[in-house]
């Protein structure tokens, strides 16, 4: 049986718009203590966008920590007190200008367990409805669709490797193609 | 066409022994200038270990950034200079106590592309032989079997969060099981 860590302090290092960067103080169920990374982070929404042919919108994106263009599903971060299909919705309006008419919800994914709080809840959005895109400032977005088939295909060729990405469609392809 | 952002400048805020915590200063194709936070980490190593019957060996532990016991798939960061498929088959050994007589390469996952460089290499592992569970001063794990057709209902009930393990264990399921 595992056991919970106490939590015994709290230091708050780095407070920035999206994470807290904390040195935690745990003891663990043996007394022995020991010092946590942990990043706090207020949580965020994804969508897998599905059009009237199948076809799945995907973005486009340079993403500095891994110092390449990306290929992800839609998504962001909640805004303080924004309910997650909120955040789904605006951010697919957002990034891809289209309103979804109906959003179901897919997983719920933890990305970096290890380390950050972080928490994304993900939807299957349908009934798309084309409007404008309208991006952040420091948002450099294209969006393109594809089949999800080839999506697939691109997670096993490495071509996609995002964990949220890859963890939506592959749940998405198994709820809704293959059934 | 996405043009990659151009990094001005590095300060390094904190370095532990996983994270290396950044604010970088990026300019924009648009030359707009913003920082950003950036977490550099060396790597990591991840396992779906397959038994003789189809089973799957997933680990249990708590983890204090999301403040739960978690089940997962056997994994953990890379030592210095170690090989991605060398720390696989050491972590599944620690954590677990069974040598992989063969790992095949599934897919790669960035974790946290956001902000974070960690990059997880995920292996399925076959031919597996018992010898002894040896866990580090810090880790506290216990490890149970499960029927891949479980954990896939638990990743839709919410019972599996970790982005790592629902991607590989779709993944897997998609390659190995569904053809």
């Amino acid at each position: 049986m595992i056991e919970k860590f106490e939590l015994l302090e709290r230091k708050v290092l780095r407070k920035s718009n999206i994470l807290t960067y904390c040195d935690d103080l745990y003891r663990f169920p043996d007394g022995k203590e020991e010092v946590y990374d942990i990043m706090l982070h207020n949580g965020a929404s994804a969508v897998v966008p599905v059009l009237e042919d199948g076809r799945i919108l995907m973005v486009h994106q340079y993403r500095p920590a891994v110092e390449r263009v990306t290929t992800e599903i839609p998504a962001g971060k909640r805004d303080e007190g924004e309910a997650f299909d909120t955040a789904a919705a605006r951010e697919l309006e957002e990034e891809t200008g289209y309103r979804a008419g109906r959003l179901e919800h897919l997983i719920t994914i933890n990305t970096a367990i290890a380390y950050c709080s972080e928490k994304i809840e993900v939807y299957a959005a349908f009934d798309l409805q084309k409007h404008e895109q309208h991006l952040d400032d420091d948002e450099y977005v294209e969006f393109e669709a594809y089949d999800i088939e080839d999506l697939v295909n691109m997670i096993y060729e490495g071509k996609i490797m995002d964990s949220k990405t890859i963890a939506s469609l592959m749940a998405y392809y198994n709820k809704y193609r293959l059934t």
